[in-house]
């Protein structure tokens, strides 16, 4: 209701923020009897954590995460799983200094107006830490897609002006080994250079950058998606812009797609050699009517440049008077490596709950 | 639950398929005493009905919305407003060709998957027509708006490859007024014309195109928004999402913001001559933390070309078997002039739902 | 959100004011596959609506149902489906001495004061007439379950005093057969002759007296509800406590339980002739930490003595000053003949939803 | 979705197993600036705890809660709170004798056959051990509804067939202390002797024992509560039936009001020396057409007697053959004394939840 709560069936609640003691999330809804591999959520969270990296955050954080109810003996239970992340590293003397000012495109101004009180140490709530619980929360689900088969791989297309060549995805696993080689998360290797060192220069100069990740969901068994309002690609869609810094969300064809006309951009049906039906091409991005089609389901996110720069910068206090902001602190220069197993947890949150929601589409299930 | 529900506290649940009876909406939610200008709303579905114009589907529909229940003498009640759109040309012989073939870029498959079963009669429940009921839900949300100063105007801003320029809005009414002097809906005259003779000539071709529609929320107090998930401009893009044909939503600097330098993006804070906290540049779209911060909103939408074609096209039909589908039918040839009024009530639905949401935020209402 | 909703996953909608233009219902969330007997539906509302007895409010209402979308060709789509129900026999100027008056017992006062505004013609949205509604969605949710083996059925177990046998229930239909032979549909002829009489007596009287509902549910699996809040009695006793003039609700040993010890109050497990686990008492009512446990549900609904008696009696207008209400328009001296079918709908609303529900609680659909 | 969440605005989401490692809650919707008192918090855990007396279990638990988040120097911030019970004392030994044997009238059938698993230690999520959260969470709930006067006080009004004089509260505050007196939490001290002694004798029988406990609402402002579904009764209802072990709930003139005639139940309003609207009999419970009527707001609610008796009962086991199951561990004789807390947090779960939905009935706040 208050907004820390996400999907209908498969729904997870988060709370904590960056300098309290702890965060975390609860999942209610994750059917019974799917086996739970711990190390596997562990994984997910290693990618998301701080300190990786040059090009990241030197922050410290090994995210550790336990889990402390609706597992037993290795398997879900049915009941609500509380997965817990201490917080470790919170240095909120390094926050001092903004107790009273504004930082620039952070969310100082609106909490503290809107809530008449804010956790000003790091950005409280409004953190990206937050992210964590989502990832732990997303790994969760990626387990139950596996046992269907379905998969979700993301990786960073563009940095600033650098873009990647679009990724022929064969195999899920191969597609993430050959990410994981570079820290900027990239499965092309040559462009992954490029952005590495303009990464680092960025950084260099105390200042950030915006990028974009690029996103499959392989698998997806006709049907998933609720037309009118939950549309598959609709639910994507705020998932992803939930996520600290997106501006921006396009499936398919996307924005390019609105200069296209009808007859270059209808995917026309064929039978394929296995005796099903597809596409020839794929503008619809694996989702037609709000409902996925069996088409790999593709889609991107625009990710703005992070906030917090290591300039000084004008802005105005709690009282409206001109003040100037020292960047301090420990922050990434670019946002989208860290990103990917966000983008990949939350596009797993909602593919798991219209999983389970197809399932009562019809009156037997099929 | 199914994904015909809108909203938290102004929510609306919607009804009806394009060849059935009637549509309609019920919207539970709106608070007791507001004023009800049928006029207004009746205005507002005439915006986005068929047969407006040469470059609008030759369908004639007269939208004509009635109001069953929560209104007593001019005023909502608090009880659920019932509004109901009779269906009058349904040609449903139009679409008989249509009951064993899957339209290409249509819902027709997958609905037929999902469901095992579809009214094939025009798209049934996936068709656009079902947008009027969500016109007539939001132009009661404007109406809600209104009483607090906050204004919604959208028009279009591309169509194909013809960008507008930026529009600067002084007025809502003067640029409503502005946009409404023109068939496509662009609040820059030359713009207008250019885009008209461009959908004409598509037109004649038998073909369809995209385009994208801005929008601007004007006069939003400080506050509204709910972090973590249900952020502003998630809940936003959610909305336009959902409109049909959407491929892609972006706020602020949206997609370009991903190419920007944190030095050159972030939003400067200022005390206006007013005494108020602006920013100086607004790449947030008036949005920061998923908070709108007072600034005016701003978004694009991107909608691809409408699918339906008056050329016959390769497809497949219910046995998998090739098959070749006619165009036939009444459609657009480009669908944004009458997407602007469904932009806009969108918009406002979510604009009403989180004004209602944010009295509640502090224990003291401010 | 402001409650004219109920089910998470078979989930209506409700709308309409007794004086108003009609009331109906949408149904989002049923399966689609669904035959629709509309004819039993029809069936289902002749059994609540007015003017069937002498017993019963001389009002005349055919209570016509009409479904306006979701069901295509004698099956439901997957779409949300409507049902309408006119209004016909609206006498308002029956109501025209209430305009400013307070009856005693009614919603009048809340309502004003809740909302600043009411439709005071024979209570507006507060009426039993929105019950009709209810009655339409539950027949279907009753059609659903039938698919499934699940019956409901209610009968009136006590008028005042007067109290029927402890019922056995060996065939639904039967029971339904001896319930409908009588006006007062209780399923035991004596009692039903005894209170009969009693209710004529008090209806001459210019009174009203209230009485009780028993319900079963018979062939329900093992394995519907969801702990811990949505328990499957805390649900059903949601349902019957929101039915218009209900008092109270118990399920199992209710009230009496409270005064057993728990050595002659436990259920004992016994493995039954056809390799089923069963009890051999039933004092848990069929539900055991809020799931079904495979016996009969049974439960029981209070009933308040009608408000509106043919009495004149003190009361205060809007300004708060002393006033006098004079007992006038057509009412029900005793409401439970009526409200048997209500009973037996909301039962089905909450088991079908809890049937849906239950079918993603394990990762394999068992 | 599953069943761990109750209430709309003010909303809660439980999670823990008895045996686990922690139980707890998230609070989502709490408005911010509120103060927290956490010595009132954990005083109302207090009173839940085991081991409290001789007519308690002797397990032993502090029941210690911490807050992780959500509350920043004192006061909630708007953001999710988190609260934490550590669980100490779990013997899980004493359970091994039940892993594979059904406990008559638990719930250890049900959750196997639903769940596939269940964590058979002492009940797992079916203990009434999650009700610690329950307790904690309303105790924030009634700290925010002191801040509007609003008290909830409840107290043991039966145990077994004794049953305690109706209590007349002037004083919410002399009440509670009246009622701590004794260790039965019965409010009237002779009936309390009366029961203790009853309980005590039915403990050393290894029996167990039923009770009532009846709860008050003062100062409840008039019109909370949201007709149709979610009247404030039928919340209320819900609320209590979903505390382990209750098996009836009635509000006002309850089931004893199903015998009674309207001329004699009716509410007669009347403006009292203070110039407020009131009733001269409170027949309907303080609640009228589902909305709070300013009235003390009066409902009872029936708990069944613990189903763990130390005596050797019959049973089945898992593969549905014969088996004895004979009384261990350690165990309320009467679950009543320490259930008062629990009502009283639930109502006012409720009563904060409704509070924050009456603000937004309006346009304008009254």
């Amino acid at each position: 209701m208050a907004g820390n709560s996400f999907g209908q069936l498969f729904r997870i609640t988060t709370f904590g923020e960056s300098h309290g003691e702890a965060i975390g999330v609860i999942i209610d809804g994750c059917p019974s009897m799917l086996d739970v591999d711990l190390d596997y959520i562990q994984g997910e969270l290693d990618k998301r954590k701080p300190g990786q990296s040059k090009i990241t955050t030197q922050r410290k954080e090994s995210d550790t995460v336990r889990i402390l109810s609706g597992v037993f003996e290795g398997k879900t239970t049915g009941t609500p799983i509380m997965m817990l992340i201490p917080n470790e590293d919170q240095r909120s003397k390094d926050y001092s200094h903004n107790t009273d000012v504004f930082r620039p495109s952070h969310a100082d101004y609106t909490y503290q107006t809107k809530y008449g009180i804010r956790d000003h140490r790091g950005g409280g709530r409004s953190s990206a830490r937050e992210t964590a619980a989502r990832v732990a929360a997303g790994a969760l689900a990626k387990l139950l897609l596996k046992t269907q088969g379905i998969e979700i791989v993301a990786h960073v297309s563009s940095v600033g002006k650098i873009d990647a060549p679009n990724a022929e995805i064969l195999s899920a696993d191969d597609f993430i080994a050959e990410r994981e080689k570079n820290i900027v998360r990239c499965a092309d290797p040559a462009t992954a250079n490029e952005m590495i060192d303009f990464i680092d220069s960025v950084r260099k100069d105390g200042d950030t950058v915006g990028g974009k990740v690029s996103c499959h969901i392989l698998n997806c068994p006709v049907g998933l998606g609720d037309p009118v309002f939950d549309k598959l690609h609709a639910d994507l869609g705020k998932a992803m812009l939930s996520i600290n810094a997106v501006h921006g969300f396009e499936f398919g064809s996307g924005f390019e797609g609105s200069e296209m006309r009808g007859s270059e951009h209808n995917d026309v049906f064929i039978k394929n050699a296995e005796g099903e039906i597809k596409t020839m091409s794929n503008y619809s991005g694996g989702i037609q009517g709000g409902i996925s089609n069996g088409m790999p389901i593709e889609f991107k996110v625009a990710f703005k440049p992070v906030a917090t720069i290591m300039h000084n910068q004008a802005t105005v206090n709690a009282a409206g008077e001109a003040a100037e902001i020292s960047g301090k602190g420990r922050h990434d220069p670019c946002v989208v490596p860290r990103a990917v197993p966000i983008v990949e947890a939350m596009a797993a949150l909602v593919v798991a709950d219209h999983w389970l929601r197809n399932r009562n589409t019809q009156l037997t299930i099929v």
